[in-house]
């Protein structure tokens, strides 16, 4: 008995909260457990300021570890004044500098001190997608069709841990993977028939005429076994081509993170939050802790659920089981209320596997003494004790504390993608799409959200530019609170978020927009 | 490439679909494709009636491959007019004999000649759930508590596939299942106080102040690092223990079913529905494609969902991918939308993975020529080209056509359990909860059978108990259809379910119920 739970005393080490600040904030976050494996503090200096978007490529010197988004254009007085902690400054784009498109909002605060630099990141952007020149030497695809393309408009809040590296790059990266998905399917997503199911050889995407016909003939689809050729195939929606295309964005940025992160220094990890606009559709791609919901004449429609030990528990216990050579014999992919003593053993305890949702009592047997796969409730909840969301990027390195036990095998790159068909509703100036990290969500609620929208907008003229600001800085003011005494404080005197919060407040109709 | 194709000639002979009977109705039902595994028809004699519900027990004689809910009392003849696939007659529990607990509605119809028999079975008890006496030797429990117990009311269907066998004797054991789970809980859910997380050495439950010792002492709970004991320790509701009470008993009705499927020919699988009102509460647990929605005050409250081919496909395909022999080389993880030919190698195909809700073009590779795990759509979708159920109890021996690969480690016999709290809400006798097998929701919607419910329930007094038999009847009749000259037709000339169809209408509400 003694063994495992000697074995495992640097996860009750790991497990142990994180002192609050100095200031007395809420520093619970789900970086700190992790912080002994990502660069610490001062490991990387601070530098003022990035280049654009698409800066930072291979070859190119580290991403500086302390960078702001460049859409806020921040002077380098400006970028000391986003960094400081004491101050907890709102920044946002500024009257007069670049106008974000469909006048969206922004607004950004940095933690509290639970680490050294703001570890949100964001991104808005409008990306023209070309179509893939034809392969040289494919014969079957059409010459001369180069120009072809569309627009996406894309926002995206990437909330990293254990280091800013990977926040950066994916906020640098994420939206030219989409793009490059995107590519193979201009010609298909523009022409109105159905998504061919197969494309001939070699070429990307063809022309749609010559994917017709590959569909029929080159491919040799002959109806086998006299069944009408109806039964045997599924129909593919153009929807479901850009969700795949943007799921796979996901697992290229996520393999890029991997490739460069000792070339780039990109320690840690990030949840990734975007919403991207493309005819007529907005596709919410999440992945981790962040939350998007759209308020619509008052009504609050969620567009993502989160990803968190508690909210996956099923789908990690399920691969434990399967892969028990994961766990290295420090922990059970069993659920337990608490940490079972060596001396409880035949006692019996409440439990649940990856098959139940209830839970029952066992009989504590010596494999039970290991630390459980999934422990903690709500922001609390860890994964091997070590790690809060189990969706996101990057975290190829990371592993339990003072253990060879990797944690990556249980996160997993891909996005939930949810679809809002704006043209299926006529929307006023005041609804809107909010995306805000889990700074802003944890001490506000939906419901809270909205009436800040709500009232914030009233506010102001429907056709006023700035509304959709004032509307993010709001929401951000409100969830950091006021420094008090006691520290940071809410309207209601509880505590405020001391965590990073980054907001977007995204338009849906009203004059304007849609440019 | 030829030889996987090859391989899998007989699964394509699998997919192909069975003709339609000669009356010409529905019959894609999930379990023709599966038939050649199960008893074929009459291997075994049908026998009229069946003993009550735990009749079947350890030794006696093999049951009947034919019977009937023994709530509904047939008589001999009766027996043979349900039994009758051509007049497809309406069984009710009738007036004058016994009725069913709260007035419950029940109504039930034959297939149209898909398989021998009708394989749904249903099962309505009040069961009584007495605490188990406290173990022989056990110092640390109360005597003298033998008499403590609560009742819980019950309702099931069970439809069952490739045989009747595994329904048959669900529907009279599973309630007993779940009564042996909740007798480990009796005290526990009659003690107001939270359940204790620890009980002690060798007692089932103990007493509640016994129990609520050895949480804090017994199993020496003495705060470890000084954390706070809150921190470590999770909250478990009285609800969460009913459920993984359920979700037990129906992975012991599984296991009993593999016990005795050979001594008590048990050949096949069945979906089950159950609901348990218990304290208050239904528990509506579903394993399959069976239903359960409640409709209060016009409005419709699912209170499941359906466990097929396609709302399972993520977890089918993360298990083939971790477990490929499990594929027994025949099949591919990866879903593609048909069948794809060898000469196709080296195209470009829509394909989907466990991580994917999109769809996205990879290069077909000599892999991919296998046979898809997941194929077909809706009503037709299969998985492994065998099922369209991916929860339930039975199919141990369950194989793909003509193969050594076996169905079952795909499937789950776990039920999603959802909770509705009766006390939250003041019903009117207007308000139901209908759980009704496939042969019902495939040919009419929530909101067909939510108007049908109203309809027929304001034609009859608020306390004339025959109300909910007679919603259950109409709801079976405008299914069923009326025979014509192109088979059984409803009422707007679309063809009428040819599957078996089983509903109960349970009252949430009203005089003379409760009871």
């Amino acid at each position: 008995m003694p063994p495992p739970l000697a074995r495992s005393q640097p996860l009750e080490r790991a497990l142990r909260q994180v002192p609050g600040s100095s200031s007395g904030h809420q520093t619970e976050g789900k970086a700190e457990l992790a912080a002994g494996l990502g660069a610490g503090p001062g490991a990387q200096p601070p530098a003022e300021g990035r280049g654009g978007g698409a800066g930072a490529g291979r070859g190119s010197p580290p991403p500086a570890a302390f960078c702001r988004p460049a859409f806020l254009q921040l002077t380098p007085e400006e970028l000391r004044r986003a960094d400081d902690h004491t101050g907890r400054a709102v920044q946002s784009p500024r009257d007069g500098r670049r106008r974000l498109p469909w006048s969206t909002g922004y607004a950004e605060v940095i933690n509290a001190g639970k680490s050294q630099h703001n570890e949100d990141q964001a991104c808005c952007e409008v990306v023209f997608v070309e179509q893939r020149p034809s392969l040289r030497g494919c014969l079957s695809s059409r010459e001369g069709s180069g120009e072809k393309g569309f627009y996406f408009h894309y926002w995206a809040l990437f909330d990293g841990h254990a280091g800013s590296g990977a926040a950066v790059m994916a906020s640098e990266r994420l939206h030219l993977h989409i793009c490059e998905q995107l590519r193979e399917l201009v010609e298909i997503l523009q022409d109105p028939s159905p998504p061919p199911i197969c494309l001939p050889h070699d070429t990307q995407t063809g022309s749609a005429d010559t994917n017709q016909m590959s569909n029929a003939e080159d491919c040799g689809e002959v109806p086998n076994d006299a069944v009408p050729r109806f039964h045997l195939e599924k129909a593919v929606s153009h929807e479901s081509l850009v969700i795949g295309a943007i799921e796979n964005a996901f697992k290229h940025m996520d393999e890029q993170i991997e490739r460069e992160r000792a070339s780039q220094h990109l320690p840690g990890g990030c949840c990734a939050l975007a919403a991207i606009y493309l005819m007529g559709k907005f596709y919410v791609a999440n992945a981790g802790d962040s939350r998007a919901i759209i308020i619509r004449n008052g009504e609050i429609i969620p567009m993502s659920r989160e990803f968190t030990p508690e909210t996956e528990r099923q789908r990690l216990q399920f691969l434990a089981l399967l892969r028990p050579e994961l766990l290295g014999k420090e922990f059970t992919h069993l659920e337990f209320p608490r940490r079972i003593q060596p001396k409880e053993l035949g006692k019996k305890m409440l439990y649940r596997d990856q098959n139940m949702n209830g839970w029952a009592y066992k009989k504590i047997e010596e494999d039970d003494l290991k630390f459980p796969l999934i422990f903690g409730e709500g922001k609390k909840a860890r994964m091997m004790a070590t790690i809060g969301v189990t969706r996101g990027l990057g975290d190829h390195d990371l592993k339990v504390f003072s253990s060879n036990i990797h944690i990556k095998p249980f996160l997993s790159c891909f996005p939930e993608v949810r679809v809002y068909d704006l043209t299926q509703y006529e929307h006023c100036p005041d609804d809107v799409l909010v995306l805000g990290t889990d700074g802003l969500w944890d001490v506000t609620n939906d419901e809270e959200v909205a009436g800040v929208v709500m009232e914030v907008l009233t506010s102001y003229e429907p056709n006023d530019p700035c509304r959709y600001t004032m509307v993010a800085q709001e929401l951000v003011v409100r969830s950091r609170g006021v420094l008090k005494e006691r520290g940071w404080r809410l309207a209601n005197d509880k505590l405020g978020s001391g965590d990073d919060i980054s907001v977007f407040v995204i338009p849906l109709g009203g004059p304007g927009n849609y440019t």
